[in-house]
């Protein structure tokens, strides 16, 4: 007889062993107290600062979010009740949409439940739609860009992370009429690097493919009103699909593409992923509306980000902690191993209430654990300079090899 | 060269060809006045009664569910800010899982952002980790199951809809060692009809397999809790897994496994769509905690749903509609034909102010189009009397056909 709960304890013993069995932290924010918030120990809550939140500007306290979803509470109540089909789509979805195509100057624009869902439907359904297509991956793409690329089938091949000449090396080889697509993220969430989108849609234009860009990482963060990496370097209109999330920067949850009115309404029709799902909640969806119009104006926001970004990396680097290269708001520590690197994060948070979570395999490629520190407007000078204390701690007491 | 657009625009054009181009109806509901909602028409809004959504109780207007929302977002703010690993564990999802693992009488359960992510997620992750796993399919499982199914691409037997006969001969066929899984729902919901859970445990004993139940349209409404018909019809310690949603009869957004920790732990470890997606809202998580637990003890809420139901059918026949044979709470009425269906539904929109949704191809077969129809226990004797004689009217303009 097969013993499947064997099998399943198994596969688990096997992530134990290799060090990277994750604990998630029971957590619960405090709103208005951000980056702080209470820590559910084994032994009681205690205050903890968070070094490693998404929420990458706190908007997911902000009164102009807190306040619009209560409202859309108090006036439709949780959830969208069905699909977008079937009774799911409410008037905020419709709105939302309408400011996201505008926010980056495209036609139209889609909602999904997640950010996960958006790059999996949408990837896997265009190769559904362009026969005989071929995708050209980055190799640092995220899962699920990797998941909709597989699910959908069609030829794939990667080229080396942001690198031009190999990206034109494999479009040359391609006849010109065969459909292709350049899938890529703008900022890299673990790496902090960027892409050069520029000279990407220059190769685009050149071999004739179409360009699908993932800029979770930098929505409501880069460009005049925080429409990313590709409005920041004026090049939005030379994308042919801008993916997006709602659960970073704009603090509430779900994912969306902005397109052509034709790409829209053809993965409208034709994405499973889209079509059978309950529609995201209309309280979500007025959150995220709210959060999306403030960081359309908030430039000063934006501009302090980056001040806090450059200023931890400065000291990190001061202090010859091993900061890794990054040009981005994400700040990673190399420590290059599993088991190292959670002891690390346990250090800091039994002894100094900062919780940074250890970020090991699959997440990134195995030799390349780190820490993934994300500053935000909110980390204070006092913040940052307890951080590079315990860090400086940890280092010494867990002898981690520091910066050459 | 390769035109892009023109192929998203002959992709739409071809399901615009067939009749079933999918307009969603832009609504907004109001809290308290459940099924009535406002309809954005082209010419302003008005009021209309809503026969097709899938807050089976209205549980989303609900002031447990609502009051619950509003403290969660008064106390912690919007969205989670990361993944369930990187700091968007709250005390809302530990709280919320061990709910659900109670409800069902499982050891654990596992939260996702989505029903259909649930299923895609496990299903496709079990194929990942049961080497050389044959995965036995309903006919009409939902879509996200068979997304789930086809991507882990382990070996797939579909047997006939509920037809135990054709699945006990798929099961004979297997060596008794090789991992199996049996896949299936309680209620299907475009027809209404149930399984026979307790014959496919049997099955699944005999023949040593792995038993996968979504419950999705059956939570919170079948048995003594709401656990769903596994409950009811007391089997739940029989199946491994139950996959449920928190965005149906709970009226919020979101879905989960419940099943032995070992499982539920090897899933947490292993899925590409629960690991690198932002978790749920807290907020929403709030809001589910609330309604489930309500709903454990809301037998009379469950009762008035099951005669409503009832009633509905009862009439419908009646008045000689052609309401299609279902055991559950939903009420299919066959049309046969995506062009007629949209018709029909436009009709009821137009001129009587009743929005139910065409159901076409391909969430159903060809020829096989529908109104489907989703009494509440809000839903009066008033509300089904002007059903009828819309529907009554319906037919008689469009001149659709009777019951025999």
């Amino acid at each position: 007889m097969f013993d499947y709960q064997g099998n399943f304890q198994t596969a688990v013993a096997a992530v134990r062993n290799e060090g990277r069995y994750r604990v998630f932290a029971d957590i619960e924010r405090t709103r208005g107290n951000f980056p702080c918030a209470t820590y559910y120990s084994g032994d009681g809550p205690r205050e903890i600062t968070v070094w490693c939140s998404n929420d990458y500007l706190g908007m997911g306290q902000h009164p102009d979010v807190t306040d619009a979803m209560r409202t859309a509470i108090d006036k439709v109540g949780a959830g969208a009740g069905g699909t977008r089909n079937i009774a799911g789509t409410t008037h905020f979805h419709v709105l939302l949409e309408h400011e996201l195509a505008e926010l980056h100057s495209k036609e139209a624009a889609l909602l999904f439940t997640s950010g996960y869902v958006s790059n999996e439907a949408t990837l896997s359904t265009i190769s559904h739609i362009l026969n005989d297509c071929v995708i050209l991956s980055d190799e640092l793409n995220h899962a699920s860009m990797i998941e909709g690329i597989r699910s959908g089938r069609s030829a794939k091949l990667i080229w080396r992370h942001n690198d031009l000449e190999h990206l034109e090396e494999l479009l040359r080889e391609l006849p010109l009429d065969r459909p292709k697509v350049i899938a890529f993220e703008s900022v890299y969430s673990m790496d902090g690097d960027i892409a050069p989108i520029l000279e990407i849609c220059d190769l685009a234009d050149k071999y004739n493919a179409f360009t699908y860009l993932d800029e979770v990482h930098a929505v409501g963060l880069y460009g005049a009103e925080g429409g990313g990496i590709a409005q920041r370097d004026g090049v939005s209109d030379r994308i042919d699909v801008i993916e997006g999330t709602l659960g970073k920067a704009f603090g509430v949850m779900g994912g969306y593409i902005a397109s052509t009115s034709a790409f829209v309404d053809a993965i409208r029709s034709y994405a499973s992923g889209f079509i059978f799902t309950t529609a995201l909640s209309p309280v979500l969806v007025a959150g995220a509306l709210a959060s999306v119009r403030h960081l359309r104006q908030a430039r000063e926001l934006r501009e302090r980000h980056q001040e806090r970004a450059a200023t931890l990396k400065t000291m990190l680097g001061a202090a010859g902690l091993p900061v890794m290269p990054s040009v981005s708001h994400i700040v990673p520590l190399h420590v290059g191993d599993p088991v190292r690197c959670k002891a690390v994060t346990d250090f800091l948070l039994e002894r100094h209430d900062i919780y940074v979570q250890p970020i090991n395999y699959p997440t990134v490629p195995k030799g390349t654990e780190r820490l993934r520190l994300t500053p935000s407007p909110l980390h204070t000078d006092d913040h940052i300079a307890a951080l590079i204390d315990a860090l400086n701690e940890a280092w010494a007491v867990l002898r981690l090899q520091r910066a050459a």
